[in-house]
C-alpha cells in the first residue's frame, strides 16, 4: 500500500517550508474551530494546517459510539469533514463542502485517539477535490473519504 | 420534483399495512438506537421503522452548529447514518454501512428539528442500496445521501 | 423494496399528464442525443423524458464486456450517465454533471437491453440531486447512481 | 496541491525496485485487458502495473465526445474504472468494483490521450480502497475517482 497518505506530505529527509501562507492557513482553521459549536462538542484538535493540508485529531468518547461499542460512523465522518473544512479554506477564500463519499474500512475503538488528515487532490477555479484518511492510533486506516468542495464566498481572516 | 420521497412511501388514499415484520423493524430500531452512546447525545427521536424503511428526527442544538451557525454538515450526516442503519437492520440480520455518499442542498438552521428518511432502494445478497433524504421543518430538502450496506452477522431481537 | 423507483413516476390510475414543458424536454433530450458521438457508438435510445425525468435503453454488445463476459462497469455507468444528463437539462438550462457515485449491484448479459432511469431528487439554485437506476431485461436492478448536476449556460433549444 | 499523485508512486532519487510480485501484476493486467471486449473498442494500453497499481492511456475518439465535443463522462469514467480493476487485482485474487465516485474537474478534449493512474490507498480483508486520477496530456486533472473494491474469487494468473 502506497504510504504516503500517512504522512504530512513532506518526503522524508526534506525539511518541511513553512510559507506565509502557510502560517495564514493555520490562523483559518483556528478561527474556523473557534466558531464551531461542534469543536468543544468533539474535543477536536487541529494537529496541522497548511495550503491544502489539515490533520485533526479527536478522542472517542461513550457519546461517541454506535451500538457495537465502536466509532458511530457520524462521528467518523464528522472528524474527516472537520479536516475537509480546514483543508478547503486554507486559502482564505470561504468554500463549503457539496458532497462527500467515505468508505468505512475498520472500526475506531472506544477512548480511541483518531487522527484525519486532508489533502487537496485536485482544484480548479471554485471546485476542489480532497481525499481524507481518518487513523487510529497504531496508524490503521478508520476511513477514507473524497471530498467535493465549492468555494463561495471571500476572506476568513485578514491578510 | 418527484415528490414520492417526500411522503413515507405509501401511496395517497392506499391504506397502510403493517405485517408482522414491520411490528419487529420497529423493535430493531428501538433496540439498536438503545445500544448507541450516540443516541441520548444527539437526540435522536425514531418516528417510522418498517421493512426496508425508518424515519429519524433530531432537533438541532448549538452543538451541532458549524462556524456559519448552521447544522454542521456532519452532525447531518449523523442524523441520515442513523436512519440508514435503523432501514438496513429491519431484516433482523446485523448489517453495516461500506460507504455513503452524501450531498448538501441547504442549510439546517438553530434549533430546527431536521427529519432523515431513509429507504432501500436495492437488495442482492448481502448487499444493500439506500436512500436517504434530510428534510428542514418547512419540508425543503437539506441533503441527500446513497449508502451502500453489508450484511455481516446474525440476528439483531429474537423472532 | 420500494418499487416506486421501478415506476416512471405516475401512481397506478393516474392518467400522466404531459405538459408543454415536458415536450420541450424531449426535445431536448432528442437534442442532446444528436450531438453526441458516443450516441449512435452506444446505440442509445430514448425511451421517455419529461420534466426531471429520462429513461434510456441500451443493448449489450461484445464491445461492452469485460473480462467476465458481463457489462463493463464503465458502459453501465455510461448509460446511467447519459440518462442523468437528459434529465438534468430537461429545465432548458445547461446542466452539467459534477460527482456521480455508483454502486454496482447485478451483472448486465451479453445481448441484454438495458433501461437507465433517472430522476430529479433535489433542486436548489445551480445544484441538482438525480438518482439513477439500470434494470436488466427481467427488472432486476443491476446498478443505482447518485449524481450532482450544477447548471452552468443557456438553454438548449428554443422555447 | 499535492503533487504525489502525478507521480508513479516512486520518491524522487528513489530507484524503482521491481519485484516478482510487481511483474506478476503487470501479467493480470495484461490478462485482464485481453478478455476484455471493450479493451479494443477502447484501445486501452497498460503503461504501468504493479502492486495496488496501474496505468492505463486512452486517446479520445470522435465516438468517445458528448454534445459539447468534449469526452463523455462516461468514457472518462470507463478509463478511470479501468484503471482501477487492473490496480485492484494485481494482488491476483478476483476482485471487483462495488461502488464508485467520480469527480469532473475538467473537460477532455478531442484527440487527446488521457491517462488514468489508480493507486491502493486502503485494504482491510476483501475490501480495498483506490484512488484513481485521470490527467490530460498537460498534466491537468480531468477527474478524480474513488473505488471501493471486494474479493470475491481465486486467482487470475498461475503464480
Amino acid at each position: 500500500m502506497d504510504r504516503t497518505h500517512a504522512t504530512s506530505g513532506e518526503r522524508p529527509g526534506e525539511p518541511a517550508i513553512v510559507t506565509e501562507a502557510d502560517r495564514r492557513a493555520r490562523r483559518i482553521a483556528d478561527t474556523l474551530l473557534a466558531r464551531e459549536g461542534t469543536g468543544p462538542a468533539w474535543n477536536l484538535a487541529i494537529e496541522e494546517a497548511r495550503m491544502g493540508y489539515a490533520r485533526v485529531a479527536m478522542t472517542l468518547t461513550p457519546a461517541m459510539l454506535n451500538g457495537y461499542g465502536t466509532a458511530h460512523g457520524g462521528m467518523i465522518f464528522s472528524l474527516a469533514d472537520s479536516a475537509f473544512a480546514y483543508a478547503c479554506n486554507t486559502r482564505n477564500a470561504t468554500t463549503v463542502a457539496q458532497s462527500c463519499t467515505i468508505a468505512f474500512i475498520d472500526a475506531g475503538r472506544p477512548g480511541e485517539r483518531l487522527v484525519a488528515e486532508a489533502r487537496e487532490t485536485a482544484l480548479r477555479g471554485r471546485t476542489g477535490v480532497y481525499l481524507m484518511t481518518v487513523y487510529g492510533e497504531d496508524g490503521r486506516i478508520v476511513a477514507e473519504m473524497q471530498g467535493l468542495s465549492r468555494t463561495v464566498g471571500g476572506p476568513i481572516v485578514e491578510d
